[in-house]
């Protein structure tokens, strides 16, 4: 069982491998606690896998180190797996399927990894890792179930308490369990009276169904743009270290998953992806018992592509009023288009797309329909803009 | 003139109320030069204009505090004076045009201030202030051309020494020039090999123009994204101390001003504004002389509002080959579209956007336009796509 003095090693060992990262105070984003985040998404490779897989590696033996390591995954694993490898010199060779996008593909091969397309899926890459490990002699790093990986995450909790001795509640995303398992065995060594809760995305709940069910579940599919999370299954070690250290497991929705993304770029200036924020949508939703509390969020990591991003800077802004979109119905004669934009300009909408077509679900058989998006500064805004138009003779919807 | 005690003195009074900024390695960046950031985006008000502000207000006089402070601002400035004046329990009044936008004037009254609304534009809210200056005695705050103020930026130049001693140059963000001031006279002072240089929009080039031209020129107008250095002209301390200690000055477009916000989200997961990331887009492409040394660029703030990171996203998004608008010409017959729709998915493209128009620009007079908008890999992935809908007959151009 992991003890208090492999997290200790393991923060000791992994001193040049990993970039400080500060405990800082985030006002402005969870009114009801005093809110602070470790911010792991400014780890180096962009979260904080590089710490476990940094410690497993550390303390293979001279041999092992020889025959270098394999793993499988698509993500910051990988990536994390690459780098510790290279720090110290030895091979790595991740495991992927022929399905992984080109850019996570690139990316690990910068951090200096060897890659193996395999034919498949997720399943069929991590069957040919183990066959390779068994064939070649290499060591396999699990991306979570594994004491020497948990106990490399478990720093982040020493660095926590360092940093806030007072803290009373940490909260930590949780996947397979890696995270939390090391932060809530260190943290309950060294400061018993605080809280370690965990949290989940709702459409992978697979530890906190487990948890629930007092055994290991299996989810059958997940779904959540906290791809870092979507994991199926819990593992035996992690389940074990859970169940004994973590005081409570919450689930989040996609759209607290989102406004977190968005509320930690606008206020904290930093880029979390989706698996990085759930511990701040907890926080932010109130999700937990932290009101009057002084809480850290482990923003585990900020690999998200800018795709993704865009879209949930997209949703973010229509949810907030500071996008819009007005289905306007015209009458097919000359003119209808100047009178809409002087009464949209006047109410200071800020017009971005237009539109047009003829159909034939409006009243009259001449109508049409003019589609306007506009940036607006909220919901009374789009609103007021709204009703002028009504005001003057322009039946709309807000779509 | 400036000299070094009065910066480190500042470094010593400010300890209280700045938040720790950590210089960091940023790879992949700028390939040519070994690149580290000064993220004052991760300051706390989001931009290093605290540091200024906060020192002068630790110097006033107990009459004077007791008056409080003015400033006219709607930007960084405003909320480094509002929170600064705060945390010394003094009072703050900020002036800005009526025109400003109500996100910036509820954020410089969440830290703290009282707000102004001058009718009119900046110059009215600046000629108000002195007013109020005159008949109430607050203190004015100038946002840079102050020795206090610029005492208080330069604390950021003793820090990239301390934690990295051996730079070789650092690239600083100019608007007024009080940031850069302060660096420089820091910096040459402790580290006189090493290279200060500054970064202006080319849409704002007037510290630029003025050190070219050997004297204070004021510009007729500005434009450019990086509207917190988007400054008419120069201080004369300034001005003075740029002549005295900066090595250079070069300017850096807005499409490469987006490029560097990308990069910055995409490589080290932080949000600069258009005004912190000059220094990056800087090196990225090789604007100076720093090609092999070891160089700081300073990241000075982080304050941009997400409908303006949306748009740089998408066009970074555009530039890169990531999303791709094609316009495609159809002839009026029905299982068009399924067909061009089979080719878009059978090359891997994602549609996110479709239009569809009857035009008299096609060469068919029974002929329409479809626009796609989609998701795609990389300029090459585009054009496969586009080769193999002209290979199927499909007329097409991107746009």
């Amino acid at each position: 069982m992991l003890t208090l003095d492999r997290i200790f090693n393991a923060s000791v060992v992994l001193k040049d491998i990993l970039r400080e990262t500060l405990v800082i105070k985030a006002n402005g984003i969870a009114p009801s606690c005093d809110l602070f985040l470790k911010p792991e998404c400014l780890q180096i490779t962009g979260s904080f896998k590089v710490r476990g897989s940094g410690y497993k590696i550390a303390n293979l033996t001279p041999e092992e180190k020889e025959r270098g390591v394999i793993a499988c995954s698509a993500g910051n694993h990988a990536q994390g797996v690459a780098l510790a490898a290279s720090k110290y010199g030895i091979r790595s060779l991740i495991c992927l399927p022929d399905s992984a996008p080109i850019s996570k593909v690139e990316a690990t091969k910068a951090y200096g990894a060897d890659v193996c397309l395999v034919n498949g899926v997720y399943d069929d890459a991590y069957r040919k890792a183990l066959e390779l490990r068994d064939e070649m002699g290499y060591t396999f790093v699990h991306p979570f179930d594994d004491e020497d990986v948990i106990a490399g995450q478990g720093t982040i909790g020493l660095e926590i308490i360092q940093a806030l001795d007072d803290v009373d509640a940490i909260i930590v995303p949780v996947g397979g369990g890696g995270l939390i398992s090391g932060i809530a065995c260190a943290v309950k060594s060294v400061s018993p009276k605080t809280k370690v809760y965990g949290v989940q995305a709702a459409g992978a709940p697979s530890m906190y169904n487990s948890v629930r069910n007092g055994k290991i579940e299996s989810l059958a599919s997940v779904s959540t743009i906290a791809d870092g999370i979507a994991v199926k299954q819990p593992g035996e070690n992690t389940f074990e270290l859970v169940n004994r250290y973590v005081d409570d497991i919450c689930l989040v929705s996609e759209d607290e998953i989102a406004a977190a993304i968005l509320a930690l770029i606008e206020k904290q200036k930093m880029t979390a992806e989706g698996a990085g924020a759930v511990s701040v949508a907890a926080a932010m939703f109130d999700k937990l018992p932290i009101a009057g509390k002084k809480v850290v969020s482990v923003v585990s990591g900020g690999n998200i592509d800018v795709t993704s991003l865009s879209r949930v800077i997209e949703r973010g802004l229509i949810k907030s009023g500071r996008k819009s979109l007005l289905a306007i119905e015209l009458v097919d004669k000359p003119g209808q288009l100047r009178e809409v934009s002087r009464i949209i300009a006047e109410q200071g909408g800020n017009v971005t797309g237009v539109s047009y077509e003829q159909t034939g679900s409006t009243e009259s058989i001449n109508g049409c329909v003019l589609r306007i998006s506009m940036e607006t500064r909220n919901y009374e805004h789009v609103q007021a803009i709204s009703t002028a138009l009504a005001d003057a003779g322009f039946k709309n919807t807000q779509a």
